[in-house]
């Protein structure tokens, strides 16, 4: 499976969260640093070293994410900035999720 | 005091972090919806009706931050960014921080 194959498709709620066997399933998908909160949210740190370099990713992830219409959490810092994606409809894991993780690595 | 004609000055340490008598002064003179943290940060949340109003402001506030050289922390979510002031060489409050909040109020 080729998760940069795939787009987000809309989740409006009314289909369980993945539950851990397809999350590690999924996971093999994405790169490992992608830590796994719980079951319930993906979360990643980039660095980065000057707050150029910051913004231009966050507006580069901002961008991916109206295109797909999954839209993670973004922490701001100087030279970091730390990603946080679930699904709120279902308040969990969904395949979006990790689609996203995937397109975010790409940027 | 008009904080609007202020701007940021190079903050590396060596000075106290404002006292609680001087923070009550200068919160006068920035908006009353901006909470004082333990008297060591500014915070504020600020809402929009969708992503694409939350990344111009994101974006906005930080070329703010470039002019001023001063950046804050941004928490961005769908249509909420919650925006953290404070001055990390000396672990607290400076004017920098009241300069920002007023001229992040003017974006």
């Amino acid at each position: 499976m080729d998760l940069g194959e795939k787009k987000c498709v809309p989740c409006e709620g009314g289909i369980p969260p993945l539950d851990p066997t397809e999350i590690e399933e999924l996971r093999k998908h994405i790169k490992n640093d992608w830590e796994i909160s719980e079951n319930k949210k993906l979360i990643k740190e980039y660095l980065f070293v000057n707050y150029r370099h910051t913004m231009d990713f966050v507006i580069k992830v901002s961008e991916l994410a109206e295109e797909e219409g999954h839209h993670p959490v973004m922490h701001v810092y100087f030279g970091r900035v730390v990603i946080e994606l679930w699904t709120h409809a279902i308040n969990g894991l969904s395949e979006n999720d990790f689609i996203m993780a995937y397109k975010i690595d790409k940027i």
